[in-house]
């Protein structure tokens, strides 16, 4: 007997049959004695028709209305997956984010979870019944409603599993779980059995798409046991869970991320004076684009190169920006690259082991694969290589990490 | 300097071009200095594709969860008006049933309409706002979302438009107004300036599709003068007054309202003892059904034949509760006839003229048509005729009563 708080994404409600199989499955769990939180998405398409509708519309419309129209996405779930319960004589009812008090802040598009009123969630649960809550939507202080911006479904089923201090937050998806790396690049990839909070953080960051990043977060500032599993296919999935909270020993590395939706820029020649990096990140943050690494290297004793990474749609725009900087400080040319990608190892246990950057690096050197940068966390490091090597290097990092082995890497 | 409430149907918001034509109209209308709140439904087709969906999950779908899935069509739409008029710089805010306190009783799919809390509306009025409010739905003092049933946003509007004192409540339609019948069986047909509400509610009862006869009972009820206009054609449509607001000189009848949808049964040879009719009319009623027309023929002393109309889907089931109604009476037979039709003439002019129902006779006499039942009441005749001669029969009808000619018959 446990209460679970159970998330179908936008796939896994896609068809009327395919809801028919969630009702089937949330059914097997009631059966089992467990109490069931049911948060769903929009059916897969529906948020991008209502978009392309406004679209229509608008080149910029307000997003106090993209929230009343794109909140209707969820809404039609949840009646949908309430009837479909119900025809297999299991209780339930349906919530809006506004029905059961998901207060949020004002951010139109992009708001953030300040409050759950549980009471009325609890009362059902108590009578037996299933809830089933329209996700990615809460509502502000005023009565407006809000959505929580891509993917806020999984915020929002981690967020009621806190506030109902739920035993577990299952996150069901088109995938069965965490793979050490990519399966369709590396074949060898394996699921992990488990991951650690803070490895599936630099995951979901560095580009690995199974979970939100914010879910994320929220899950680790709240300690809610979180799981991915699939839809469509049984099996345990994969239990995010908290350092302490499972065996010592670790493998040196969980995972290998990457990501190919990245470009390099790099200033020339900028005269080396205080200030100089806010000087050129300023501009580019006011153009709203976001920076991802940073290096920079002292040239000479009077200039220094510095480089950084954008996302890749970002390059024409930020070329622009940073020409006119270039002017503004005296440097001597912008350089850039738009076919490069970013791999990265990711692992708790590399805090324990010395000499996984250069195990990494001789890896990539024994491919010949020229690295472009590289930057360092605690339990991660990253590098940037030109596209075209990115899958070699992914398998060749996958193999020298040990992680082909059929040996149980949880 | 007027409030006008202005509700826009279906197929007036059907796509994203005629939505903007809509924010068009509106903003002529603010640009004259009136205040507007528009009423909206589901774009053509909605919901009945939201209604598929649930139908493919179970033959009985929750009620409840029913109104929770389609009132998010009208969501959608006044998003998509707001976002419309924005666009065209005229200040708009929408709100749903719930956002602004439509509250009904809780019966789901076909609740009506208990209060409406106007604060809301009036501040955004007052700040020179164009508010688009979502028709068709509401809320129970529960929160439940609730729908008013099919046309309700004709209800919607009448009952918001009554709750702000409006100068008038316009709705917008896909034909231009009200006319003396239907302009596809009688060319000649005219768009009438202006129709009485007892008219117009007789006409809606008998099968004028213009408008739904609640709404006009609602208008009635808080003598809110209610308009109907085409929103594709400029023009002044048809007003529906009170009879005391004009000209005591009435035309002997508007209109010519008919309906094929109808079947005919007949119980024969029926003991005449107290409460045989109930003893018919209960189990009928008893199985949901509708019962329109009732006459009653004593045949000798001793038996009577026992007559009344029904909707004709209705005729299998009728016809089957009939035939355990004669075996209990005693009755002789049950005869039945599925292919009438019934055609009424409407005014109140009637009331002071005298043989209007033998002029209809004559008229139909003329032509040949046998008339199987006849019903009166103040200000219509209806008459049933075989289904054949309908066209024929009102045609004769329009041209017997002057209405062909091109007086101005408001």
């Amino acid at each position: 007997m446990a209460l679970y708080v159970q998330k179908f994404g936008g796939t896994s409600v896609g068809t009327v049959e395919r809801i028919q199989a969630v009702a089937a499955k949330i059914k097997s769990f009631r059966a089992q004695g467990h109490d069931i939180v049911a948060v769903v998405s929009a059916m897969s398409g529906e948020t991008n028709r209502l978009l392309g509708l406004a679209n229509g519309l608008s080149d910029n419309p307000s997003p106090r209305e993209i929230d009343v129209l794109v909140s209707t996405g969820e809404q039609v779930t949840i009646a949908l997956l309430t009837m479909a319960l119900q025809e297999l004589d299991c209780d339930a009812k349906s919530y809006t984010g506004d029905q059961i008090k998901i207060l949020t802040d004002s951010a139109h598009t992009k708001a953030r979870i300040k409050d759950i009123d549980v009471k009325t969630l609890q009362a059902d649960l108590h009578k037996g019944r299933v809830v089933v809550v329209a996700g990615f939507q809460g509502v502000d202080e005023h009565g407006n409603m809000t959505t929580l911006g891509r993917g806020g479904s999984d915020t929002s089923a981690v967020a009621i599993a806190a506030a109902l201090k739920a035993d577990e937050c299952q996150i069901y998806t088109d995938v069965d779980g965490v793979y050490t790396t990519d399966p369709r690049v590396v074949a060898q990839a394996r699921r992990l059995n488990k991951i650690t909070f803070e490895e599936m953080l630099e995951m979901a960051s560095l580009g690995s798409k199974v979970l939100q990043i914010r879910a994320v977060e929220f899950a680790g500032k709240y300690r809610v046991p979180l799981r991915v599993l699939s839809s469509f296919v049984e099996g345990e999935g994969t239990l995010i869970t908290f350092e302490g909270d499972h065996k010592m020993e670790q493998p040196v590395i969980s995972g290998i991320a990457f990501n190919r939706d990245e470009a390099k820029l790099t200033l020339v020649g900028v005269p080396d004076i205080p200030g100089a990096a806010s000087r050129i990140l300023g501009p580019v943050s006011a153009a709203n684009i976001e920076v991802d690494m940073i290096v920079q290297n002292v040239a000479d004793d009077k200039t220094t190169d510095f480089t950084f990474t954008v996302n890749r749609s970002d390059y024409q725009q930020v070329t622009r920006v940073l020409e006119s900087v270039a002017v503004d400080l005296g440097a001597q040319a912008v350089r850039g690259n738009d076919s490069i990608a970013k791999v990265s190892i990711v692992g708790v246990g590399m805090r324990s082991h010395a000499g996984v950057a250069s195990r990494m690096f001789d890896a990539l050197a024994a491919e010949s694969i020229n690295i472009l940068m590289i930057s360092t966390s605690e339990i991660k490091v990253s590098v940037v290589i030109e596209e075209k090597y990115l899958e070699l290097a992914v398998r060749a990092l996958h193999t020298a990490f040990d992680l082909d082995s059929e040996n149980d890497i949880e």
